[in-house]
């Protein structure tokens, strides 16, 4: 029951020229559905990712850290699969990641150390690798027009939609085109990065500059997302530059690239949103402001505790203004000197609490009327300082419940 | 749906001598149950408390410390009221629980701070002082006999069952009497000390040190369970010591401080368990052991992300080993130099993961056959070091949702 998401249409997915998709649907764990995604990327593209703080890191993790440290980035393919998140698979699971960039590599004709691998799914089981090796060569066989629609729905797990997003920029006087996809909807609470999200540009840029937008873009777009507060073993984000467009940014300086970069972080954003907008079980779209805090850690504390607590997320898929659970997250927040009789709480344009109690001109009805709406903004003054976050998530329904006691079924 | 949890029998819940306890029905919230309770100590009877650590504490958490340290421990009475948390009620909040405590003063004939005022329930929400003196009134009548199971009645909230426990132990040749009844089932993260919590002795003991057991029996007992990760605005527990035996504990050295200190931790672990066993929803009864930790942080750390993550939850409600999601939340955990091939779990006695992989005798059955149970105990080894804790929990359900959801109406 996605919030206010629909399936992108194909045509809004602008292609990337120089990346080329393909798909197959290998059975690895359900069948008839796409499952394998390979990308390919022309010779001097760059990549940079942004990975997982789980220290439970999954193999392709694990490989993909590696081979971005040994190629500097002159990467030419990625390869995806869903259904098994290869993490917790010990040595076996490491030498079946550099086995599928293997296979990758080989079909392609580059070197294994230029594949970046990426699995979602189950945790704790193996890959089955004669099927995703096959569905390897179906992908590769398949590579052409890049159709990002394709590669949206071949990364989905218990999304209900798949996700995508596409601007153009006119960079310098040319035409540059960004687009990503990205998947998650459960164990989302990306640290460092999102359960898998990937952006290109047909713009050139070189690999350090662009590490550092991958690290920027991730902390203003995936790192304030979260569902359920769990961050997964397999988060990767990655930035793909293939340079087809003729159009080169060498350095934040030149003129270009903050237009170049602010449309990454924009698509970064929308698939952000998206992830909450499609949570498991979502009906509320709930974006949380915390303003006036003394630090960015500091609102950061607050902003997730409201976004974590189990009370404040079933209230919201009731409609019921429980609100001063909201204030009870922020008092457990870890913040030892809150002074809460300075504390300020709104419902978008409500004014619930002020100075730590209930605000004389609150009215139960106008808290319900603003609960009941698809998409509901919580906003904190801390009065402490001037730092500020924004944190995005949805609500806590039987669904969420549902889908994850059924998952592996 | 308590998990092994039943209705204490009245005559398990021993008396406890110099101690009287009356309830009354004020309809604070809702009609026709008990909702008010008042407990009336001896002269020189002692009381020590540990409370939230919520910076939003409720006003009667504030009046409680602001007692204690005024009348250094010579309480004359408790007032407990459910249906209305008074937390988030600013300075009105505040005059309403000095009013309380005054009107109990008034009626036993003792000053108003030596009286220690409770409240649980909605926050956000002004105490109703008309019914809530009328219910003093009637309580403060029925003062006598020391029912305890009356007192567990009168406290509860989504409580299904009434907790209370019981022991009586030699000491030095006298018989002493420890009980206790304690309220909580959802908001369930105690930080210092459980919801509400009551256990009292006839022993006599100086203040100062049942201040230090108050502290040792919390960390011990209600400090280690959780229920949805929320650390109420309320938390209190509090030891009370009437003196009624003739005997007298003035010391940790003195013989029977041990036997009685392991008696009174003996029911509080009782009581927080059954938080746990009662949680909201609950089908389950969990308890994490983490052990060969670098420090009792580090296994604090890493059993409340496994007891606090939505997904492991969620799969012990559907008994669905997808035992992937326990290794997630122990490489969430913030432990930032785990090296997870040195990680082992178990299921009771299953041994699910070996090193930080799939341990290779681990046969699905078996996860699934103790998954199935209503008590299952996970127990992870880090190899960090010998230190060690355990917490209790329980599952998340579609009741918890439904709970939550309608917890107001």
């Amino acid at each position: 029951m996605p919030v206010n998401l629909r399936v992108p249409q194909r045509a809004a997915l602008r292609p990337v020229p120089g990346v080329a998709i393909g798909t197959a649907a290998a059975g690895i764990r359900k069948a008839d559905r796409r499952d394998v995604l390979v990308l390919q990327l022309p010779p001097g593209a760059t990549a940079a990712g942004v990975f997982t703080t789980n220290r439970f890191c999954a193999a392709p993790v694990r490989v993909c850290r590696e081979h971005l440290a040994a190629g500097a980035g002159e990467i030419r393919a990625l390869v995806v699969n869903t259904g098994c998140a290869n993490a917790g698979t010990g040595t076996i699971g490491l030498a079946n990641a550099r086995r599928s960039c293997e296979e990758v590599a080989r079909r392609l004709g580059c070197a294994p150390a230029q594949v970046l691998p990426f699995s979602t799914g189950v945790i704790l089981e193996h890959l089955p690798m004669e099927r995703l090796l096959a569905g390897i060569a179906v992908a590769v066989g398949g590579l052409g027009a890049s159709d990002w629609l394709d590669a949206a729905e071949a990364i989905m797990t218990t999304d209900t939609v798949p996700k995508g997003a596409s601007r153009e920029v006119d960079v310098g006087g040319a035409r540059v085109v960004v687009t990503g996809v990205a998947k998650g909807s459960g164990m989302i609470r990306p640290d460092m990065a999102t359960m898998l999200g990937y952006i290109a540009t047909d713009a050139a840029l070189p690999q350090p500059l662009l590490a550092r937008w991958a690290r920027r873009v991730a902390d203003a777009s995936f790192n304030r997302v979260t569902v359920d507060g769990d961050t997964s073993t397999n988060d990767s984000l990655v930035l793909l530059a293939s340079g087809a467009s003729g159009v080169t940014i060498a350095d934040d300086g030149q003129p270009g690239a903050a237009v170049l970069e602010a449309a990454i972080a924009d698509v970064a954003r929308e698939l952000a949103q998206a992830l909450a907008r499609d949570g498991e079980g979502a009906t509320k779209f709930i974006t949380i402001d915390v303003e006036r805090a003394g630090s960015g850690a500091e609102a950061a504390a607050v902003a997730y505790a409201i976004a974590h607590s189990p009370l404040v997320k079933t209230a919201f898929f009731a409609s019921d203004p429980n609100l001063g659970r909201i204030l009870a997250a922020i008092g457990y927040a870890g913040i030892a000197d809150l002074d809460v009789d300075r504390v300020d709480l709104f419902l978008d344009e409500v004014h619930v609490a002020t100075r730590g109690g209930r605000h004389p001109g609150y009215r139960e009805e106008d808290g319900q009327r603003v609960m009941k709406q698809d998409e509901i903004r919580i906003r904190v003054l801390l009065d402490r300082g001037e730092a500020r976050t924004t944190v995005w998530t949805c609500d806590l329904s039987h669904d969420y419940v549902s889908i994850n006691a059924d998952y592996r079924s």
